[in-house]
């Protein structure tokens, strides 16, 4: 799991708690009302916005983004050299053994093809068509993150009106007057949380990591091709190094 | 009907109606004048803005969206393959007799131009500037929606600021200040429901049932120009296969 | 004139003026120095702005927007076709005893074009600069709109910070302070109106009205460069008609 | 100087002005420390955000923009078209004769180039390198009132908020609130002020004069490679007048 | 250093000292609460948004910026055209004897390129990943600082909501309002402050660096073609000043 995001997530999380301990009790921040209209109501927008496959599939997203079980590019490259030594040495059906023992299942699907005796255009243009797939999925998911952070404060802003509005046509105890605010003004304070802290954090992270996979994704396309065409793989090497920064390159 | 979106509006409704519930009485929430700024003005602006055929145009949008009587894509691809099937068995004027069966207009206009022998490069311009007419009249819809949703929080304000204006210059009676502050306030209330739960989400759905439907149109029209090219069926269904997710796709 | 837009114009009015009747008197809403702040400020905007040109364009080009004494696309395919077909039978010559009796600028001046022996390429191209010069002119109209809608509101807020300033400058009467601060919301209340009803509508409008004139222009363009081709008028009129929505086209 | 230009600020002052006189005394609007927070914050974050030279560049644009010594279109064409005569007639040499006449530098140097024999190639890509260095100072022109226009309402809040703090902590004394909270909002008005008359317009009418300029400097282009290729005069007039509105072009 | 930018940063932080000063004591702004909610929220938010390697890699890069190690483009050219002569007269190996004493390593590894005989569409290549690269890292820097201008501000205004609620709900001595409510306003000031004087004028900063930079580096590729091609030192700068404005080229 990603250390970064965590040590985020609990920063920012002992940030706001610190903050409300100095100054008061956590017990006054809670009020199940308040959190049902904040959280309701931004569920409930995201339910009329988008289509059920498309919230499971955000999920699905965001847990493989946590767990981090994305190879590096270097580890990728490494993989793919050795596929091409070994392709070379013993000729591309030998690919077809190892293919099990391959957890990447675009890399494995894209090296079926090759060992299918697939031509490098087709090979190229189905990969390329599983890859726009991935990034439509990942530009929906970033959708409704975008959604969610636009709609937590504006329901908190509702739940603080409707909050306002029973307080001032009872105002007969001017005593009560505080207290009364205070819990309109809870409304605003969760949905600001959970789009400052929730959505719009994930919304950033996750572009992110739509650009890293992107990057993988196209990496892997490049090698497998270079390895159907039967690449030399010192040449391979140098070609897919292109995709890492030069001080991760290896030195000759 | 989308469950997801009944769902949701549901939803919505209830975390706003629970939230004034326990905190007052829903009758205070109820304003006719303050209803009649906020939707009065609102609906003035679009009629200001959009010729009254937008409008209307987008009503009957939104209406099908939500029967959501459009066909999967899977269906329509087994439909297409279907029709590539008779087609190359029986001719291609034996899809005549089962035009009348197809309820997609657009696909039965599109076979009856293939039918009729019309070539297939007129056939695919006629049947995307039908494309393109859709596409226009739904982003129309979209602006009108995007007009609801930006006017009527700021005709919630325009509304707040005479309850404010009429209430501080009679501000003799203190205790009728709360009552007074109330009802102004209702107005920003209402703007912020109506774009938060109407106007922004409906957008948003729209958007996405605009991609859904040319996504499908470009499947049909590469479907009737592989059925008048009589296209090998097994073939058309593999090259409509690639509008799907791998997961749905046919195993061979 | 466009009915749903005065329809519009009287609903907002309406609207507003209600509301005010309701909870006081118009006369509140009535202050020459606030009026004098917004309109004054916005329109001093406007002149540091943009030249006097620009300004002098836009308000012409919305007095034509609301006589809208644009032909339908359907009347200018009538015209065009009848023309097309005079054309053909009495020759290209026979088109300038008619040249009078049209009354858009546009088209006639492209016929003459055609009627004095242009070749094509040049009659397409002075009638697409021309149709560049009313796109850039209403591209600036939009300008200036969008520039009022921003100002109207932000000279309403400087209103209210000087009212509130003075006011609290003075406070030593309590019971004066309640009337004084009615007085300084009203720019704010002021500028909302005028952005929210006047400019943004118009804004909004504008846009449509230079998207239906510029498809009207370039309906004209394709229907001289057919009349001087001498193209078969029924052929013209398919062609002409694809500007259409389907529901509108003739039926053969 | 731009006559709407001078009307608009004096109109925008005057309008501030009598807002002030009206309810108050334009003594209460001035308080040092707050033109301080607020002219010291926006400068500093200008040096902060632009290097020296291009704030000295926009200045300079501006006192240009508001000479408005710019050579109107009309007159560059005639200028234009008697060059090109007396080219025609007595060389192209006889035009170095005039070139001190001419103020414009960019037409100058670009006929240098043709007096001195360069290709029509040469010259036209020199001249639009220069061209494009115009625009680019003028952008970065544009940046720096766009962050003016941002910054001076930041610090103007940032300023109230010290007020706010400052008079809170103190707060014993009810009667001298008003006054305090008064001198609060001064930096809010002062910043809404600056951006809304000052940086906002200005940016606005930078955007029209570099277009009008690009368009000018466009036009001498062709002007000047239509001179060294020895146009015909009439051609070349009626070549440059496209550049024209309608109503202005020669009637033959 | 660049000299405007610490006297903007002097200036803008003296304007907010000498603001509080006139008012109050510095001392009733520093509340370390509100600094940890403000700080610590936007340090979560770019943990959990970025990887670390990216903020790393922003701080070098601001490090550097304010350093302003970079040659001027004028010495580059000088140095360029030096080489140019030097690799004319004794031939291009002679450059490696150089190499050593040149501190810009992208020029120095792109010369060495060109020592190795590399052809000249390889060195181009290789030299404009190079520059992408560089520019990838300065668009994630803008990003965060994107970030963290927008979180500041939101932080600030989530412990005022915290400093609010927790005063509204024990408001039994009126005496302490006013003092608890300045503090409460000291997180949005926070923020306020963080944003408008560090990030948001860091990234308009970041983005001149980034231009200037990236023009630097297409000004060494040309170089760099231009010496293995042998050309004319005249001529190459020649070429190579188009970067510079016209006033600071070389007069022939």
């Amino acid at each position: 799991m990603d250390k970064a995001t965590v040590i985020g997530m609990v920063l920012g999380t002992a940030a706001i708690i610190i903050g409300i301990f100095l100054g008061g009790s956590i017990l006054g921040f809670i009020d199940p009302p308040s959190i049902f209209i904040v959280i309701g109501g931004t569920i409930s927008v995201l339910l009329i916005s988008f289509p059920m496959n498309d919230i499971k599939s955000l999920i699905k997203i965001m847990k493989n983004a946590f767990l981090d079980n994305q190879k590096s590019m270097k580890e990728t490259i490494e993989l793919l050299v050795q596929l091409s030594e070994r392709a070379r040495k013993e000729g591309i059906l030998a690919i077809e053994k190892v293919l099990e023992d391959i957890d990447d299942a675009f890399l494995s699907s894209g090296l079926r093809l090759a060992v299918d005796g697939s031509d490098p255009e087709a090979i190229k243009e189905s990969m390329e068509i599983e890859l726009q797939n991935i990034e439509t999925r990942h530009k929906r998911g970033q959708q409704i993150l975008d959604t969610g952070g636009a709609m937590a404060p504006a329901f908190g802003m509702i739940g603080t009106l409707i909050g306002l509005v029973n307080m001032l046509k009872t105002m007969s105890d001017p005593s009560s007057i505080g207290p009364s605010m205070a819990i309109a003004l809870l409304t605003t304070f969760y949905g600001a949380v959970m789009a400052n802290l929730i959505f719009i954090p994930l919304n950033t992270k996750l572009q992110g990591i739509t650009a890293r996979e992107v990057n993988q994704k196209e990496l892997i396309i490049d090698g497998v091709i270079g390895i159907q065409g039967g690449d030399n793989p010192r040449m391979l090497r140098a070609k897919l190094e292109t995709y890492l920064p030069p001080s991760l390159r290896e030195k000759e």
